[in-house]
């Protein structure tokens, strides 16, 4: 070995401070599991923080909760804008636990400076979302913040929900045998974002695919009953992150059989360019469900019923292990490990 | 009439842009309210707006939800930082509908760069505001935006509770006679965000008074039923702001003895300074109530058994008009009206 070039030593290669919350702590992958963990949970203790949302006894009624903020850049995208997006992205979070969402909470942080008729354009956009959804806005917050402490608005929505009588959803009841379910074709949220954004250098005609997915949930469930063990939505981190936090959760593994995860060409081509996995990116209207062999065929039929699950599919199963671990088979035939997210390729994206 | 200066129109005085939003739509007073029925509650309906809280049905059982933001600078001040302030304030708004709070969310919004010690320290905070409540915090979510996007961190929680049984509590239910009683001295929040903000360009000794007032809540509908008809803790906007939106809702006037309204020493002389009134600084440890004549006595009595309404006291009177308006006696013994909070005096101050 010889000694360090002195000249490398004095212009060391920049190194993320690790002491400090990167982008990537935010894209939904391994850096956001870790700050998570690590610091948030540590802190708060960790009961539900698995789940899209926590169920609440409140006076005997269980009651399903979940809140998120929408930071999403540009506010304003081919197939949806930040409003919608918050109605949506909420009503899926309650869904995704076994419930039927009842209302929703509607907190701003506005940047001074934005322009009022573009706040009324979100707002209406986010009063057309819940009125299609059928989920009210009752309750609401408005701050303002300095220009230059907000990037235009932030919506942050909370959702309340009470579960479906005859589910038992959680994200750690995956068991193996389970089938695995996609309701549709995956990633095209994070591609119509990227582009509208002008991250790709071309246009496609891709539509983020933001909607709300109760009533596909809703008749799973009332096709599969408790034979539905686990369900999730795709956004942040895309299949990928989802499929881990399961497998995770529940103990097991699972094996995809990689031909049959429906993927968009445009979602293909975009990501072959920026060298993404379309795994890896965000969907906003599709759900991956694990089901049990005896329930997978009615819940498949009443899937394909609802205009969200038209093109379901089942993508793999719930195998024994390696515990906690996501493989795919892939086109040549060969095994390949399905990972989470690492690194900051898609900040902002919800 | 002479012509204008062509000096003086070379030189026009600025004027805020109409069409954006400003900083005083932040600040609790009639910019915000101007904001809110003109732009929000004119796309998403107004169901619940005036309210603290909503009370949302869910499976036959009375949910009492509440979400706000938090976007406080700074985010340490004497008595209390974001964190807790963001447990309070959502508790608060949770019981100021004669609700017991059950559960909370909380969602980040985090400014790249952030210091992850910062992050750990203000979970801490929550984390301690939480247990000492007794309410948890179920579920959340976390959101990096790049750095300049943010300052440092915004909070929003939402919590859920259940209605006592036997409270009938709504910012539209005061009534002509009722008795309006402050818990205890106002303003120590404002004041002590400002003065750790470096604007008041002196020190003092006083804290903000933010701590959780749902024991008291629980205690005042124990000890008066539904003779308690209205609260409202006097936090954006102080107490003038939370008096005129009762007066508004119920459709009363209400008359304060000035001298009995309880303002510490250092309130006053920063405000004296600041050229501010007293009754539009924050609160966030005091709540205002009204209560029939029939249960003032025993009320009044039950708050002074609990610490947070140890200095409770009468202040005032609902009567019949004017309709929306609050006039105060002065020591002079002059009328004169209390309008809510115009412009941009304090901005971020929750």
């Amino acid at each position: 070995m010889t000694a360090p070039n002195p000249a490398y030593a004095a212009c060391p290669v920049p190194q993320p401070d690790r002491g400090r919350v990167r982008l990537g702590h935010g894209s939904g992958g391994q850096l956001m599991t870790e700050m998570i963990d690590e610091v948030i949970v540590a802190e708060l203790g960790g009961a539900g923080v698995l789940e899209d949302a926590a169920i609440v006894d409140v006076d005997g009624t269980d009651i399903v909760v979940s809140t998120d903020s929408f930071v999403v850049t540009p506010r304003f995208f081919p197939g949806g804008d930040i409003g919608s997006l918050a109605v949506h992205g909420t009503i899926n979070d309650v869904a995704m636990r076994g419930a039927r969402p009842v209302a929703l909470t509607l907190a701003y942080v506005i940047e001074e400076g934005l322009e009022l008729a573009e706040l009324r354009a979100i707002t209406a956009s986010v009063a057309v979302a819940a009125a299609e959804c059928g989920v009210p806005v009752v309750t609401g917050d408005t701050k303002v913040v300095d220009n230059g402490a907000a990037d235009g608005i932030y919506l942050t929505t909370t959702g309340v929900g009470h579960r479906l009588p005859s589910a038992a959803i959680s994200a750690g009841r995956a068991r193996p045998g389970d089938v695995v379910i996609v309701s549709g074709p995956i990633g095209a949220h994070g591609v119509a974002v990227l582009c509208a954004r002008g991250d790709l250098g071309f246009d496609t005609d891709l539509r983020s695919d933001s909607r709300p997915l109760h009533d596909l949930v809703t008749a799973m469930v009332a096709a599969g009953g408790e034979g539905v063990h686990a369900l999730r939505d795709p956004t942040r981190g895309g299949l990928a992150s989802a499929l881990n936090e399961i497998a995770q959760a529940s103990r097991v593994g699972i094996d995809l059989i990689e031909s049959d995860i429906p993927v968009p060409t445009e979602v293909r081509s975009a990501c072959d360019l920026l060298g993404l996995d379309p795994l890896h990116v965000a969907s906003e209207g599709c759900l991956v469900a694990m089901i049990t062999p005896q329930a997978a065929a009615p819940v498949l039929a009443a899937m394909r019923g609802v205009s969200a699950g038209a093109h379901a599919r089942v993508i793999g199963r719930v195998v024994d292990g390696p515990r906690g671990r996501v493989t795919a088979t892939t086109l040549m035939g060969a095994r390949r490990i399905v990972d989470t997210l690492v690194g900051e390729q898609l900040p902002r994206i919800c």
